[in-house]
């Protein structure tokens, strides 16, 4: 578990030990550099990427209440009894407002950042965070077995094998918490100093709660006068050094999407965006643009006859690009819809009054190649371009593009595609394709990041087009291409970063070959086409139209069955599946393109039929026996 | 020095003790694993961000043109002495290839991806890789002293202090290369076996090589049989097993960037976008994007009176869906230009054909009231809107807003504020500001990063949109509200990793506080005027109307200045800054926004005026004594 988003700070506490030094303000407002101690944890925890802050607060709680206005990312919720109650009360006050994990802190410490990025980084699910000997004549010793916290004691003595010290700071599951407030509601009625510390203690036993121990952290606790002069002396000097050193890192998790992009990316494709701040008008980002233009190129075999014109954009952006910047005033536009991204290309020219002529087919069905000849002869005079989608992700079908633009040469109409979700992961060879303009982005089977998309024209339609009257500015065609052409960067400010990571997917690609990509998608498909029909699971799309990419399997009949109810049931398990959208019938969507590897498809299954058995869905006939075999895993 | 991004191979060798195991192929072309090694070393060369890899070739050199024919970034050049000479030969042949800093590696090399990140990970210029003890048989050992590599040697005895054991990678700069070529020019004629180890301790005593040694590295060169069935029963599936295992860390070089954005943005900022692969259309993230929609609002206290419109596209982006979607098609846009953004605003109307009346100024001037309210009363009937940038940073004037928007109140215009690079910069209040919409980006001083931009609408304004006719689709500004309205998410797939770092931004923009950024950027303004005034600098806009951002200043005259080389030697020591553009005088710009310390601006003056003194240029009168003091640095 890495990277939790939520923190909750204990603030309600008294101070009674530090009255001196404290004129009624809590012990979170004690100062020692610019802001309250407070505020500078939450700075820390904003910096290692938490974004909601939940303060329990009691005593002169109205300081908190004003940190809540100042910060968005803060909210406080009031314990009333804090006069009377141990930690354990104000912490199941935060009850109301816990979403899942967090990491606890305890209002009135001082502690390195690296400390938060420990805890982060961490794939320990619950996990305390201690410290080696501090002597700082309050420790909370803390005794471990296996890994394991078992008790936690004040008095030295009562610990048999020691962990460290306790810090305050802790990363607790969403299962912990509950567990927790549902033994202090129990507790708390015979103890009302019940501590969130007797708490975990009572729980280590059933629950495995884990340690992580830092030998030498800067930190302490004020809990007194002591304290307090140590920490202004030594800790927090020792603390701003340190901070000011540290090295930012972090760790992901993995997902699984089986969405039809953003698709999953590679670890290095990743951190390929995390690079030293640039200014895309240097020659040396230019180099980098043009690279990347000439391997987007090369990737379909467009050799010289093609040019890349990159947008930052989503997808739709660039087949607007297209469509608003091709097409003749005084012509029309042949648009194949059997999927949504069809309707949206008719949707785009609606949008700029562009004239076109629709070739509609009910979502899952192909194109009858007999109907759009008849079109084509019917509007012969009025036709200038045929737009269709390559890989139509509405329904998982590939429109065969040799046939079509075959027939569109015939009528020396030219060739739009729309190949966002086939560009790289399925061979396209735009030589002698009679393609003139293919549209994709970079978050689909390249495995970029979204934010980039792009349309690869061929240099004489394009040039042709300079002609055309704009139809607005951003997205026209010819005037980006010729910003390429004299500057050799882009017209507007790139998505610097999404451009590094586009890069490296790239490379990814070659080092992978075209051969190995195709074949590892067509792996993935196979055991996942596999697996869902021994599960009894039918499909939309018969297999011949199919992209191979994309499946788009008929919801299951009856009461038992709700997609979002499977949607979350795997959500949880780590693998994310995709709505149906406008089909003939009702489906649910799952792709295989993406970082993934065949065991993802197989550990997917067999969630897929634990859910179907949990349910009691039943699918063919009865299953007795479950088909995916486990022991794959 | 980080993430060097070229790699040289030497590949010339002839493999004489392994030729049982070779037919008539170089020994990168041993095969262990699925494909050639010299293969399996250019994969991790990739992995770990190279992206130019050039190979001398000599014995069988068609085996390696063919890699550079399947992959983009491999080229290969010839050595065609291979077989009488040295590896400093071939390395001397790499030179038409070199760019700057490489990394160098022998071409019959295993080796797990750690190795490269090591040495990609050093801050350490000129640095070769030494491992711990291996017993090949065949070790060359490396003496040290000091950090410094000083000697090498077969011979054990030779070695003073043990630093460990040649790898055969290493990372150069492109100085030490250019020292070793000179070198070698000379020493290869003596010594026709001159190696480039030799090279390297030939130079040791008068260049710092710094040495990283990894204990207990997985590697071996494959220079003998033992070699090679050692490499297949141990050696290989232990690299194999710890690859898989990697964790992907990089770091990132500090550039200081004073063109007027994109600008620096904080490591965190920079990590955040390091976040586990998401589907945009989970709920999870639809989060992300309301919390992000609402916060842009609340940093110019909109309340519930304005709605954020993300898109994701550059800025001019925003700009363009917004005068796009505002105007009916029967009226006309008043649109201010003392800019190159206020003429922007003006093409993107005609790319639409929308009707604007321009008041155009001179660039670098102030905006004149009584023509602007001249040219209202004229139009009275025609003009809907009018159009302004709000810090224009083509001279780095600011262009009051209240004025204006009062103004634009009495004649019941809406007004259209671009404040891209002023938006969290300046503090800006729209609650009874007058003003309609406002436009900004994510990578100015909100210091996020580029790709997404925004329009902040009054929502009133905006809901009377809806009955304009689109003018395009992407853009529609009424569309994507009503899409986030309704399905809390974005229209278009979004700039999922553009998002978190925006998050991150803003949050740490709150951490900050509004007049914590605001008084930064004024004090690195401070920094920079006085110290340009004192090295006897002009500037372009008078005090009175600056916004403090950017700076326009006017060039040198006298044949000692070039902006080029000015901007070259800056940059290669860290600093970029920006060209003019069409002002009433020739200017260039420096920018103060972004995640800059008041030590970066005084750390730039000192090179500014280094240069200056260098190339003797004038721009007062004479300069005897430095006028910036060198100890504050």
């Amino acid at each position: 578990m890495y990277n939790v988003q939520q923190a909750v700070i204990l603030g309600a506490g008294l101070g009674s030990r530090l009255k001196g030094a404290l004129t009624a303000r809590p012990k979170g407002f004690l100062q020692l550099g610019g802001r309250p101690i407070v505020e500078e944890s939450i700075a820390k925890l904003i910096r290692t990427g938490i974004n909601d802050i939940v303060i329990v607060t009691g005593y002169c709680f109205e300081f908190y209440d004003r940190l809540a206005e100042k910060y968005p990312f803060v909210r406080t919720i009031r314990n009333p009894d804090f006069a009377t109650s141990g930690s354990m009360l104000s912490l199941c006050m935060a009850a109301p407002c816990v979403q899942g994990d967090f990491l606890l802190l305890e209002s009135d410490l001082i502690y390195e950042y690296q400390a938060l990025q420990a805890l982060q980084s961490s794939p320990r699910e619950n996990c305390i965070l201690l410290s080696g000997r501090t002597g700082a004549c309050d420790e909370v010793y803390v005794g471990v077995s296996d890994n394991r916290v078992v008790n936690m004691s004040k008095c030295r003595d009562d610990i048999k094998w020691l962990g460290g010290e306790l810090v305050g700071i802790s990363k607790i599951t969403g299962d912990l918490y509950r567990q927790m407030t549902g033994l202090a509601a129990e507790k708390c009625k015979q103890n009302s100093q019940y501590h969130y510390e007797d708490c975990l203690t009572d729980l280590s036993s059933s629950t495995a709660i884990y340690y992580h121990c830092i030998e030498n952290l800067a930190w302490t606790e004020i809990d007194h006068e002591q304290h307090l002069s140590k920490a202004r002396k030594d800790i927090y000097p020792l603390i701003q050094q340190r901070d000011s050193e540290t090295v930012v890192s972090k760790q992901v998790e993995r997902h699984v999407l089986l969405n039809p992009g953003p698709a999953n990316t590679t670890d290095t494709v990743k951190y390929a965006m995390v690079v030293d701040d640039i200014c895309p008008r240097e020659k040396e980002f230019g180099d980098l643009v043009e690279g990347v233009r000439q391997d987007l190129v090369r990737i379909v075999h467009g050799a010289d006859a093609y040019e890349a014109v990159l947008f930052a954009s989503s997808g739709t952006g660039a087949v607007e690009a297209c469509l608003s910047s091709v097409v003749p005033h005084d012509k029309s536009v042949l648009i194949i819809n059997n999927g949504a991204y069809g309707k949206r290309m008719q949707q785009i020219c609606d949008g700029y009054g562009i004239s076109h002529i629709d070739y509609d087919i009910d979502w899952g069905e192909p194109v009858a190649c007999d109907t759009l000849e008849r079109l084509l002869t019917q509007h012969r005079q009025d036709i200038s371009h045929l737009a269709v989608v390559h890989h139509e992700t509405t329904v998982g079908i590939l429109n065969e593009l040799s046939t079509l633009s075959h027939l569109a040469e015939r009528f020396g109409v030219e060739i739009i595609v729309d190949a966002m979700s086939s560009y790289a992961g399925i061979s396209i060879d735009l030589k002698d394709s009679g393609i003139h303009y293919l549209v994709a982005s970079a978050n689909k089977c390249i495995q970029g990041m979204a934010g980039l998309s792009f349309v690869i024209c061929k240099k004489e339609s394009l040039e042709k087009t300079k002609e055309i009257k704009p139809r607005n500015f951003y997205f026209n065609l010819y005037q980006n291409y010729a910003y390429f052409s004299h500057k050799h960067e882009m017209q507007f400010t790139p998505p610097v970063q999404i451009f590094y990571a586009l890069r490296q997917a790239i490379n990814e690609y070659f080092i992978e070959t075209e051969q190995g990509r195709a074949k590892r998608y067509a792996t993935l498909y196979d055991v996942l086409a596999k697996g869902l029909q021994a599960l009894g699971f039918r499909f939309l799309v018969e297999t011949q139209y199919r992209a191979k990419l994309l499946t788009a399997i008929i919801e299951p009949k009856g009461t038992h069955y709700a997609f979002s109810e499977m949607h979350d049931y795997l959500y949880q398990r780590g693998f994310t599946i995709y709505p149906g959208k406008g089909a003939t019938q009702n489906t649910f969507r799952i792709a295989n393109i993406g970082a993934l590897a065949k065991q993802d498809i197989t550990n997917f299954l067999v969630h897929l039929e634990a859910y179907l058995i949990k349910n009691d869905i039943k699918l063919r006939h009865q299953q007795t026996e479950p088909v995916i075999n486990h022991h794959q895993l």
